[in-house]
């Protein structure tokens, strides 16, 4: 497979380029990057060495079809949908990593994506609906078949997985969820910003984007598809300083109060049993995000309260990894017949 | 009044010496630390410079009446519990930071410490009976009559003093409070601990503790006796990679889920409106724990999701001063009939 | 003393705030910003309370004669050169903490900071000349009669108070000085920078600046001026994962081999006996930046190699108070007739 | 290969694990490590699978002829020696990575390491002039015919990378060479050390060890065989808060002043230009640890002072890997008669 990249020097992108460039199945094609367009990929990133050392392109799909059957898009939110169709229509595949067909309408996008929405004007609904939510664990099936996938958010990952096992047997009630996620700096990307500055995110820890971040509605989609209730939940990110990882701490109620600790990991463990990157780790292991730095497992524990029938649920992921361009490998993997996890067997480096 | 210190060279007698050092209300008049017994401060801590230069002592209170009037309990728990008689009889006042008076029934205390309650067989309850919960804001009067002041966890004050407006209001239901929080490492205290060591805590994230830390009980005993009603909560702790810092994030649902995020503040903010110290933010500005590194204050905020009526509150406080040992010495004025803030005047050095 | 404080949203800015807005004998009567102008402090500096809560005002100087004694200017390098010949003729004293006004010859500064000098076409020779390195331990009579100091800067002020007792005397060569040095992120300010955000900076360091950094002509001038020779030296700035501090680690060889730690000590701890804000630690004492943070200290120590005659010395100070605007408002006091460290007496909040 | 890796549960062993267990050459058959000996090494563990989730055992030589050809000594200072001759005796090849065997004198071991030589009685003078020292880019020959490598320690090897092509063929002065490093906190390895706590070391900076720190002997041995003369340099290592990766800042002086930074790049890639894993960035181009974590690269660049023929050299490593455990590979596989750097081309995930 050929693979052009889209939006290659952002995070996402020198991930993707970090994870296929030694990978035998995969060649990249194209780097397509409009500030640093004409340079070449060393001289820009002198740790990442490509052998290729290709030149980094201005952004276009002009002749695209004659060097990739697929596209990685690592692009901001809303520049996506202005390539999509082009692509689609030159016969490669679509892997997109914003959020640009997360959602099943567009009008939700609109809402949400406010902002992006008055910069592009959308009119893709049809694309919108086609897209495949692209949690490779739990829609696997559609996705070695689609054309076009929407890769889930970070934080969305770091809470489904853990969810959709007890929405989808209905064993936690849909009411009354609380998500507290916690992120390292780097899913806020690698454009200049204040808050992300060192002095300012460094040695300190605050919440953000209370109520209303936009992947409340991302979850809230999904969890709500999977247990057939309007889920309502309550989301929210916390900046922390630490360059990777996510952890989310779940909060549920058990629909059967009897349950203990130990019925609810071997729920879990079975319901992931053929996904070697899930972990569910013993009770009263806690993971760390260091536990899956730069590798695409997610780690899961979790305790019951006994007194109340309350769930807490754990989950980490290294955000850019299985919280985006790993999970897009997976993808990857997926629509090329190749199997899952193929190319992600990464180890941890520990400490 | 002529303090002493007991447990000097751990973080809270540090930051107890700190202090009162220049405070001229106050003199040290006593340093206890088996440790380092014998040895200069300043040749100790070169970095804290103690004009007196004072020998650190062994902890010992032969003698102390003739010294202090006060005695500052910086100790492991279980230790004080050893030495609060004596100083009460010897007609000092005692202010304890560890957890050995927290609890109004020592059975339960016995139940929660077991690994301490091992150690030291305690028959004292009369003084846990006797002793006031030392969280200034609300109990002040109490704390200005008392002989033995129990003074909060770090963890119980970041959520008591947010939640008590609401609570003793009957604004938000006792019942499914969430208590999501986010400590620096300096709270695990200064021993050697292979958990708190950079290597291993750095740059990672990771949770402790579910369902049954020792805080739990403490915070729910406070909150039910506030409320009214048996308050059953999750507390969940985590370890951030910052020295300083407690964030506490805390999920509850309004009795009247009309009332807007506006409206809350407002109840937040008279509620606390004598009280310098505790600052209500603006909806929708989100506080950084090093907003208050270094000080006594208390910064909250707070959201609604007037889908469902949920409430969301922040808070943020140094987990050493308000946390602690600021909290402390501001039962020490009030014993000493001082402002309640006397002393406590620290500017923040932003960032 | 009315200040007027010319940039008063950066960290310079800040911390000015920070340390003037409680001290009685200062009044800060301006705060200069053009991005935020218009707006109130508290609603952009939550965390830095100014009681008077004064609006943020478009940077001029008219009528600022009207307001002011003094000016602070806490801005960029380059724009200082733009308002201080208005400000001296309308008899303001002029406190200029960028580097405008640290060479004493214009054309030299125009070498060294080329790129300012492209934008900003100054002819102020005679300021140049006419203004005062106000490093006050060392400069203490000329500061106190100046019109117009120009404040060091920050590795310079971390390098020169350690040598300059050794080269004044002529203890240490002035052939083969090297100086290494390690500063925090907010040495690099508060405008939004890809290099200076956490991921990026985070949980590593490097080197920059080899050779040509700035600062090494500022050290050379002074410490030429003060050993008489013409002093050349190596000087390698390194940015560290931490919000503030510097540490400077400086190589030089005794002219008199046969001089111990301890002589050196001496020499040092005699140099420097009245100043309170610099402590010379005993031998086999290595301070931590963080023994000074947030204070306007800074910690010197020393250690002989005796095979040969090398001398190894350390300094630490906050980068943003000693290493700028503590070090302004000590110059403040000089030029106000106080005494030098008055208003700067802050403890160090350890850890 | 059988490979049993004796002190497997420090930093040093995790990484050999780490290292080791995907690589088909090699068959990790014992896990030594007293304090969780009898214990599963995945319960210990859970952060690196091991699929064959060997028992940990007691450190021991008994039997261990039967099921290993070499031994990994990743062991505290002195205790490797008492199990050396043993495994020699038993035909196994053994590679050390404490600094038992660094010396070609045990008299000098003994003076340096004189704590360790209270405990330890050795008369081993004849395995310390044996042991071959394990730099593989420079001693390839040598380890591939020995019986008993001493692998470098962390700081040595990020100087004497570097310094070695300048030394080797005298272009560097000998006299006057300072090197001033900083490294990450797994360095101190993974015991409790109350230094190496997040609160003490974290959020600071601090030197230690300044002139007679242990690794100033073993660089000076190294650079003094290779260079002929004796050198006395400076060395002076820092605790930057962050956990893995060594950055060295090494000053020359020229023997030749009018080389240009051009010509000692050209100098040093040549020397290395048949080690992929040794890169020379471009002039002007400085790295930072993190380029090279988690991988066993290391990275160097250099600028000459033309103003007075000095040099300053950088290098970067993860000392963990390159500084340790994956040099301590490169020789194993040399010994193996495998390509030198088989089984560590890790890939750096930036950020």
């Amino acid at each position: 497979m050929n693979v052009a990249i889209f939006g290659a020097t952002g995070y996402g992108g020198i991930q993707a380029v970090n994870l296929l460039k030694d990978n035998k199945n995969y060649k990249i094609t194209y780097l397509g990057g409009n500030k640093l367009s004409g340079s070449k990929w060393n001289e820009n990133f002198p740790y990442i060495n490509l052998n290729s050392d290709q030149i980094i392109e201005k952004v276009s799909i002009d002749g695209i079809d004659d060097r990739a059957n697929v596209a990685l898009l690592c692009l901001p939110n809303g520049i996506s949908s202005t390539l999509t169709r082009g692509l689609l229509e030159k016969g490669l595949k679509v892997i997109d990593l914003s959020a640009d067909y997360r959602y099943k309408s567009l009008e939700q996008w609109k809402k949400v994506y406010s902002k992006e929405a008055i910069i592009y004007k959308r009119n893709d609904d049809d694309l919108c609906r086609e897209a495949v939510y692209g949690l490779p664990e739990i829609n696997k099936d559609e996705i070695s078949k689609a054309r076009l996938i929407a890769c889930p958010g970070c934080f969305p990952t770091s809470a489904l997985i853990p969810l959709i096992p007890f929405l989808s047997q209905g064993i936690i009630e849909s009411e009354g969820i609380v998500i507290d996620s916690k992120t390292g700096t780097s899913g806020g990307g690698r454009e200049p910003n204040h808050k992300l500055m060192f002095s300012e995110c460094g040695e300190g820890l605050s919440a953000y984007g209370l109520i209303n971040h936009r992947h409340t509605s991302e979850i809230e989609q999904i969890a709500s598809s999977i247990s057939g209730d309007d889920i309502q939940l309550l989301f929210t990110p916390h900046l922390i300083p630490m360059s990777r990882g996510i952890h989310s701490t779940i909060y549920g109620r058990l629909r059967d109060p009897g349950l203990t600790s130990s019925d609810c990991r071997i729920i879990l463990d079975n319901y992931y049993r053929n996904h070697s990157n899930i972990k569910v780790l013993p009770v009263d292991t806690y993971p760390s995000t260091k536990w899956v730095r730069n590798t695409n497992e997610i780690h899961l524990s979790l305790k019951v309260d006994s007194r109340n029938g309350r769930i807490i649920i754990l989950s980490v992921i290294d955000n850019l990894i299985k919280g985006q361009t790993g999970q897009a490998i997976q993808n990857l993997n997926l629509i090329s017949g190749l199997p899952i996890n193929n190319g992600l067997e990464m180890i941890n480096h520990y400490p």
